[in-house]
Formats: C-alpha cells, structure tokens, sequence
C-alpha cells in the first residue's frame, strides 16, 4: 500500500487530466442516442460503445503523454504493460445500460495500482459534474455544490442498513440466493445505481454494496474510493477483489462482518 | 384541457418560483442525513419527514401569495380547496426511499389540474439541477448543460424497449407478475429511478414506466410531463389515472398498446 508521504501528488494531477479528457468525450453521446441509433441503426452503429472507446482512446492519450512509463489496463483496448510499477485501470463507462437509458448514475472509473492493489481512484459522473476521488491522503468530493471530504457511516446492524446491488439477478441462483439473504435483513435494498452505488458508501449514504461477476476495471477504482473513506471492499469470502469477482463494498468492518457471515455461508 | 392559446404563463411563473423554493429548502437536507439522524434519532426526528413538510410548506406559502383563489393538494398536509376550479397538486419529495439513500433521481413534483387532470407539469431534480417542464405549449429540459425541448421517442417493438419501475417486486404478487410479463418481452428492465424514471420517458431515453400503488401526488406531475413530451400515461386498462393506482407511461401509441395488452390480461 502507498501511504500519504509516499503519495506522489503528479498521480492525481494526471488523474483529474483523464477525467476531464473523458467528460468532454463522453458528453455529446448521452441522451443523443435515439437521434444517433435512429438514423444509424441499420449500419450496426452503437454509439455506447463508441463513447466507451472513444473516452478510452482519450485517456490512453493523456497518459501516454504525461506518464509513458506507467502500465494502462481498459475496458475496451485491453492491457498494455509499463515499466514503472505501476498501472491505471479504467473503465471508460461503467453502467452502460445505465447510460444508454439515460440515467445520471453510469460513471468513469480510473483507478492507479500498484502490486498489492489500488491505492487511488476517481468515480466521475460527467452529466451531474460530480467527482468521487478516493487517495492515501484522503477522500472528497467535488461537485454541483461544492466540495466536501468523504467519509462513510458509523456502525449500525444490518436491521438499519441500506444495501444496494445493480441487478436484482444479481448474478447466478445462488449468488442471488445470497445477496437476498443479506437484503432480507436490512433495512432497505435499492437497486440499479452500477458504480455510483459505491459512491455513496463512500459517501456516507449506503451500508453496503454487493454485487458479482465483476472485472478489475469495475471494482477498482471503487475500492481506492471507498477504502479511502474508511470503508471495506472484499470479495464474499474477505479476500482481495481488485482482479474482480465478488465484491462486497461495506462502510465499516463491523457491517462488513455481518454481509460476509452471511454471504459466505452461500 | 387546456389547450395552447387558453394556456395562463401565470401558472408557469408560479410553478417555478414554487420550485424554486423547494430546492432551497430541500437541499440541506439532502446527504446531511447521517449528522442528523445519528444526533436526533432518539428524539423520533425523521429528517426526510422534515424536509418534505419544510418543503410542502414553503410551496403552500408561494401560492397563498401568489394564486391564493387556486386549491391544494399535498402528500404531507392533504387537501385545501379553492374557488378557481384549479388544483394544485404537489409531492414535495417523491422517492424518499431514494433521497434517504443519496442517490440524486427523486424529484419535487409539481402539477396543475382542473377537472379534466393535470394539465402543466414539473418535475425537478434539485441536486443535479435538472427541470423537467410539461406545459400546453410544449416540453422543456433546462439541467446543468443547458435547455433543450423533450419529445419520446419513435415507436419500436416491445422487444427493442426499455421498461423502468422502481421496485421489482412492483405492488401486489398479481401486479409483480403483471410487470414481469411485459419486462420478460423488452430488451432492457430498470429499477430504482422513481419520478425520475417518468422525465426520462418524456426524454426520449425510455419506452415505459410501469408503477402500482401510486397516489394522485405522485403521478399527476408526470402526467403532464410525458404527455407535453408525445407520451401517453393511463391505468393498465386505459383509463385516466390522475386520481393514482396502477399506472403506465409510454413514450407512443404503439408501445402503450403493445403494455396494455400484456397488462390488462393479468
């Protein structure tokens, strides 16, 4: 793990760069798409995923051009080694569903790993102009109303908790025979969020997240933010998620306890 | 109805200061629930409880002032009739659920009725500062990247739709089933979105919303949203459902038809 001293501040500044170069991508797709598909639909065009490469392509650019040395896992283009240590692991659009209904909870991920995992991250929300950034010195928001530093909650049983999962299917039968074993008890279960769920644990609004058949470029940068708040993010059995899997995102450890006694049991 | 030339701009003037005020008073509340509820819980304070009657009365005072001969009707403080023939109709916070959890897609819903229903709408968004306009003279977007007109989207087959409710288990085990029936069709099924499920139909990001259980409050905004952007919101038989129940919105003719037929056989 990268401790606050060891932070090198010119990854953030990078970050932010492949952020900003993604929003102003992405963009100019979301909510034109019936325009786009209606009139294009018969050459097989999918303007989702020519946002995603697109974005991926812009970012890719950015890095090489600022840090040539560092390693870049995408969504789209795949892997491409560095030899620095270190590596960006992105994911143009995470909830293109999301996206494609219009829906203001889709989200970019980038994320910066070294060998033992993410140590930063940023969830973007360019539509809302939210910016979720998880660091080894802290955890913050900036945002239509401003700026504030993330933390998640305190402690509360699972009776009091809020838990949210994208799908309701959430994966196989007996992932999903888990995940509603955990819902069952808690207070509240909402769906359909894709990474912005992780968002708000690390926001202080969501107990847990919990979610299945993941890939890195997914869980990453949700690990570095949430972690970065005071959270928890494992995979169902307490093990690291950052290849991806089975992920359960917790606000603290003593929720984090409780999902996995009953997760693990599944 | 009223109809283009008869349409009073008094009312849209009115509505947005309404809003307006809404959004002033609401927005303290929102992701500051944690602080509150972990100080006060022990007192019984509901903070959600408190910004919906914050808000229902701030809106009440706008129109005392400003159209005091028009009626009331509000999910926190219930009818007071007017001499006018004119109803308003408000859900301060539609989505509690939702803006408990801090995520940014319930709304402040606004309608204007006289006998025949709703006839102007809105539904605002005040985080994202997103406002979504249903009027006799047409549909307005105006959000974070400017104003744009609404219009639904072109007919498609079931089998390219897609379907949004905000909870999957809907109402009753009939109505669930009833839901099923028609999102097991579609390409694509969302949940978790409430009101805000219903701009995006009037959008053009989304075919229908299907909901059970719903009160006048919660459905009369959308109405006239989805209705000033092409759509077309009924019961599950057809008939009018201002007054609430089961409701559907479509973004065209053909899509409704081809939900009903699914519906009404359940």
């Amino acid at each position: 793990m990268v401790n606050t001293t060891d932070f090198d501040p010119d990854i953030r500044r990078v970050a932010h760069l492949m952020a900003d170069a993604a929003r102003a991508v992405i963009l100019p797709y979301f909510r034109a798409l019936d325009l786009i598909a209606d009139n294009k639909l018969g050459a097989g065009f999918d303007p989702v995923t020519e946002a995603d490469r697109a974005a991926e392509r812009a970012m890719r650019e950015v890095l090489a051009q600022e840090r040539p040395a560092d390693g870049f896992l995408g969504e789209e283009y795949g892997a491409q080694p560095g030899t620095s240590g270190l590596t960006w692991v992105l994911d143009p659009i995470d909830g293109t569903r999301g996206f494609l209904s219009g829906t203001p909870t889709w989200g970019v991920l980038i994320a910066v790993s070294d060998v033992s995992g993410p140590f930063y991250g940023i969830i973007d929300q360019p539509y809302i102009g939210e910016r979720f950034e998880g660091a080894p010195d802290g955890a913050l928001l900036t945002g239509p109303h401003g700026q504030r530093s993330l933390a998640t909650r305190a402690p509360r049983d699972l009776r009091q908790a809020i838990v949210f999962t994208t799908f309701p299917e959430v994966g196989s039968t007996q992932e999903a025979a888990a995940f509603r074993a955990v819902s069952a008890q808690a207070l509240l279960t909402r769906y359909g969020m894709d990474c912005y769920a992780y968002a708000l644990v690390a926001a202080g609004q969501v107990d847990l997240v919990i979610e299945a058949g993941l890939n890195a470029y997914d869980i990453q940068a949700p690990i570095a933010v949430v972690q970065a708040a005071g959270g928890i993010v494992t995979d169902w059995q307490g093990n690291p998620v950052h290849e991806g899997g089975r992920a359960v995102a917790a606000a603290n450890a003593e929720i984090h306890a409780q999902a996995l006694a009953i997760l693990s049991e599944h």
